[in-house]
């Protein structure tokens, strides 16, 4: 089997070698006017001083963990967890630096066309796309390879487990800190920009003379760009270690193996069939963007379908049949679920674009609601902010039903590992967004014709559901593969009480997870109070820094009276640094709160009712955060969308236009969802992923004890 | 036992005894000057005509139910139906009745001193409260007096369960509609007036120039006041009934009796002590409003604790020793159980004062931001709404645990049952906000001195967090409940799947409530996502309801522009009656939405995997629509309340007071808090009960077959 390993890690080798030659192909495009690279510079180098700072302090809280988990589970789980770190990190930090380089030449490449600026702003969302579903791939598979070919190690022993599971940690932890840091860094800009400068001196969005405006720019780099390769890196390593975990526990004998690889193999299949759908997405007739990167995500889609039926059928069998509990299914049904993972993914695109386009009734509904001014446009945009959650949570419900039915547990694992598969097109949808707003906001400032700036708005306010469809998808893969992440940790929990001999903590442990628990019912409050609390810290570090750059730039305005004449230069580095510090300040205890609370909440729990009651309520404790977490994230994200779009649709001349009262209440509506879509509700993800992962490292230590 | 249940009835009847002697008392006030006895004809007859047609369209659906249950469950349980809904009905109308009338006394009163207007508003407040707690008692004990000694049922028979279940239908069915249309009606009112008014035209709440005006203030009353009450009435009588139940199936022998009456007892008794505590509520020398209604509430409280020893040591005996599953208890454990039932209420008490209370940290944050803009204002209110959530769920996640480790299961509902047991206080508190609010109203549009409207201002800036605390003290019920109303189910479920010779349907069932049971966490999802839907669907509702008051009121500007010049008189007759068209019609399909779901989703998860997944699913429901509303209900009710304060806090003077940007800002706020605090928030408490009694009702149905 090793060489299908090597398979696998040639796929992963081939998104990289796809990123360097496109990489390649943008540097060599036209990089504008002297002009427009000056402020490009401006924009790269505020958002790598940002992100070294960011991984500065990421790196410090990194170094204190990995030796902890050294001295608690030894070396190899420590060198997974730096694994999983470094590799995100790595992933944000190179989307970062193509798409610092892209946005200039889109902004040229629109003053030619729409369809030339979208293939340029579109190539380098791909990189970031294929580099986050290749380097986790990677990651992962190598490091198995490690574990299983150099080291020997069996495939199913605790060790291997313990190792990618704290991979997984490593991912998610720098993922956590750089959704809430960038989208911290990001919204504080837009808020703030959008306040003093649309709002109080009645300036345009990206008008050179408001200092805040290459901040809000380095933000889309930081924080939609970086943090969002960070968070969707993690989701997917997760996901494919969970789904091996289980494969460990569920499969034996000469099954064992060849289980363990088929989701880093669907991984590798997707990644061929994402690199080869992005060469579909080009510009039709219509000159629909929606339609043009349908068309790769279609292309994508329908390759996968047809590819992953022979590598099931090669690697587990199309007749092989396996039982799990009391399901029994064969290889095929093992498709069929991949099958219904793609059908989600589709379904919550559709959903998502129906919910944020600027086509569709929910959008409309928020910019005629503008028309009567700020605060019933804020009221529908909430009102479609939850209501966004319906049709999503219910076909993820489908989706649970469908592949239990099909696979048991095992086929929910491997339908959201299919889902994430995919990871290199949906996140190459969403890394086009931030490339094309800084385009826009390169052609404001360099003062490019009118139609420039349309042209890359046009793009921006696809980008916006873009932006939105990659939120849903990756909390919609949480909610579906919540039994997933669930299963590996009764699944781990039932393995230690059985060895109890061996794992002595876990003499007489025997959690009860029935809902007439109560300790499952704290559980679940616990588990639902996180999102809503963290929520809370998000958007108020978001108002704090906004606030902050309000008066930023008041003061900057009132020292140097010639900036708003345009005959001064307004100071940008000083709002960057400002919202580098502020960023990086707020960052830590809202992202440090998943990580502490399962543990604190166990031994809480373990003090007050023993051992099987605290089991059993930082199990329920994993599925209330999802519960709640689902809806909390989808209706950020949707009802952000919406609102950006909404502002968007009455700028296209609707309902007055810009500078009519029904903008300004637009503007208000889209500040608003500023915070939710691109702070607190992206980084719901990361958190439910981390409270799962802690729970599972947790069981680790004290298996260790 | 007969006796206890007469004396029962006996305090039951002193609550009616007091309503009516307190409401002469208000009658024999001062009614003002005749233009203020004009304006508050013209709410009252509003008002009146709205409540008729309300109860009017709720009678059809309930005609409809009636007939449905005499069908499908007999005579009993329909009565049982017919007595909650028409007691519930009662409640509201009676209180909305005094509400009217107590108005413009109070606006009289407050022209004297704040002290004389306090005491006006709060004796109309504590009339609604004691009548809903009394009511609410009173239809439970009678009707359990008529079948088990009229009648001669055993205390533990179906008979006297389906029946006494059916009653708490009725008035959850009522209450949904109430809170609901109520809801609609008053914050369409608010929203559309203040968008108009206050932002468009430049003057003040409650001008009488403005033609939503008097509709503003009829949706007080039929809002805030009947439409609360009847929301209270209905969460008494679910709670009271869950514990019955409970009592009937978990105690045997000579035990059953006592104990079906203790929460009954309970009740009782706090009625009491509650009449006493009204007495308290006087104004000290510090002239804090808050400090004067806290004195009635720690009266109350104390006077429970002493009276509640007695009536367990008498009722239950402290030292009988009881067992239910693995957990034994005294007499004594059951008494020290509503001991926290009282500490939780203090708790939610204080903590939702903390989080909407003027003075405290939260409120000055959402009115510092202010100073930023209509954006600012509503992300910081946002946040504090996201955040406001925690503490209230550690206090109930504390409470459950409590509770359980002191007398299990039954334990949790004695604690909730005391916890409601002091409803007829905490009503008290809210219902004499909309009280002052509408003499806020009265005193602007007679054109009373200024004083008097900074007196009934303060009144009604207490009167923000004392609505916010009754919502959050309700909602908290639930959430300590909600393993009382699952355990309902489960027990009566495994009572019927026990006797399956008896109830065929239930042959065979074996329902698994672990969460690892895919269709549990489906149904967690499903449950999750109804308060979702339902908020979006109400905030959306009054959202156009607001939007077409808007329309209708630049309609009349423009048609005669005397109005603003004071010269010609608004047609305010025309907003009520817009109003009342638009609620009745919007609040139907939510209120729907409840009631079929579990029907629905029982019949589809049993065609597609059978009848113990299909109970294991709805039961899941029935916790997940808890898990979410908990937090969707705080979340929208505390952060409301701390909205509309934050712009009181503003026109005390703060950030630059009435008329300054930040003031504008907060009236934004104020407007998006309105429809979250006033409808989409509060309905979720019903919403939640009605859908765990439609999934009782359900089993009993099957059970028939």
């Amino acid at each position: 089997m090793t060489w299908v390993l090597y398979l696998i890690i040639a796929c992963g080798a081939l998104s990289i070698a796809y990123g360097y030659l496109t990489r390649n192909a943008i540097l060599a495009a036209d990089a504008g006017t002297p002009k427009m690279q000056e402020i490009a510079a401006a924009i790269q180098e505020g958002a790598q001083a940002y992100l070294s700072r960011q991984y500065q302090a990421i790196g410090l809280v990194g170094v204190v963990i990995f030796i902890v988990l050294f001295f608690l589970l030894g070396l190899l789980p420590a060198i997974g967890f730096a694994i999983g770190a470094i590799l995100s990190g790595v992933a944000g930090y190179i989307g970062m630096n193509v798409s610092v380089r892209a946005n200039v030449r889109t902004a040229q490449a629109a003053t030619k066309s729409l369809a030339d600026g979208l293939s340029l702003a579109f190539k380098s969302g791909a990189i970031t796309g294929l580099l986050v579903a290749g380097l986790a791939l990677l990651g992962v598979t190598i490091y198995y390879w490690v574990l299983t070919t150099i080291l020997g190690y069996d495939a199913s022993s605790r060790q291997v487990i313990d190792a990618l599971v704290a991979l997984g940690f490593g991912a998610s932890l720098i993922s956590i800190f750089a959704r809430l840091g960038g989208g911290i860094f990001t919204k504080g800009a837009d808020v703030g920009g959008d306040l003093v400068g649309k709002v109080e001196a009645g300036i345009p969005e990206d008008d050179p003379r408001n200092p805040a405006t290459i901040a809000d720019n380095v933000g889309d780099n930081v924080g939609d760009c970086a943090g969002m390769a960070a968070d969707l890196f993690e989701t997917y390593v997760v996901t494919v270690v969970a789904t091996m975990v289980l494969a460990s526990i569920y499969f034996t004998g000469a099954l064992t193996e060849p289980m363990m690889l088929y989701p880093l193999a669907i991984g590798a299949t997707c990644v061929i069939t994402s690199i080869i759908g992005t060469y579909f997405v080009r510009l039709g007739s219509s000159q629909s963007i929606m339609g043009a990167l349908y068309k790769g995500v279609i292309v994508t889609g329908i390759l996968s379908l047809i590819a992953l039926w022979p590598v099931t059928a090669f690697l587990v069998g199309m007749d092989t049949s396996m039982t799990i509990g009391e399901v029994s299914f064969t290889g095929q049904s093992l498709y069929f679920c991949g099958v219904v993972g793609l059908v989600v993914t589709a379904l919550i695109v559709v959903i998502t674009e129906y919910y944020t386009s600027t086509k569709f009734r929910p959008v409309h509904e928020i910019a005629k609601a503008s028309v009567t001014g700020h605060g019933t446009n804020v009221i529908q945009g909430l009102a479609v902010s939850l209501e966004s959650t319906a049709l999503p949570a219910l076909v993820i419900m489908a989706g649970i039903i469908a592949t239990y039915n099909l696979a048991g547990l095992f086929g929910i694992a491997i339908a959201v590992t299919t889902m994430l598969a995919l990871a290199g097109m949906v996140v190459a949808l969403d890394a086009f967004g931030p490339v094309t707003d800084n385009a826009g906001g390169i052609a404001e400032m360099a003062g490019l014709p009118e139609n420039v700036r349309e042209t890359t708005d046009a793009l921006d306010a696809v980008g916006n559901t873009t932006k939105a469809v990659t939120k849903g998808y990756a909390i919609g893969s949480a909610g579906l593969g919540a039994l997933v992440l669930f299963a590996a940790y009764t699944e781990d929990l039932k393995y230690f009480a059985a060895n109890a001999a061996q794992y002595p903590y876990f003499e007489g442990v025997d959690p009860a997870f029935t809902l007439s628990n109560p300790y499952v019912v704290v559980g679940l409050f616990l588990g639902g109070l996180l999102p809503y609390l963290f929520g809370g810290i998000a958007m108020t570090a978001v108002g704090r820094a906004g606030s902050a750059i309000v008066e930023e730039v008041r003061r900057q305005f009132k020292e140097k009276p010639g900036i708003m004449k345009g005959e001064d230069r307004p100071d940008y580095g000083r709002a960057v640094d400002l919202l580098t510090k502020a960023a990086i300040k707020e960052m830590i205890v809202p992202s440090l709160l998943p990580v502490l609370s399962p543990v604190v909440f166990f031994f809480l729990i373990n003090w007050i009712a023993g051992k099987s009651a605290a089991f059993s309520a930082l199990g329920a404790m994993l599925l209330g955060v999802i519960v709640t977490g689902l809806f909390v994230a989808i209706s950020m994200t949707a009802g952000g969308g919406a609102w950006d779009n909404a502002k968007k649709y009455i700028e296209d001349g609707n309902h007055g236009g810009k500078g009519s009262e029904a903008h300004k209440a637009a503007v208000t509506g889209d500040t608003v969802g500023d915070p939710y879509k691109d702070t607190a509700g992206p980084a719901v993800n990361p958190m439910i992923k981390i409270t799962n992962i802690v729970a599972l490292l947790l069981l680790a230590v004290l298996a260790h004890q």
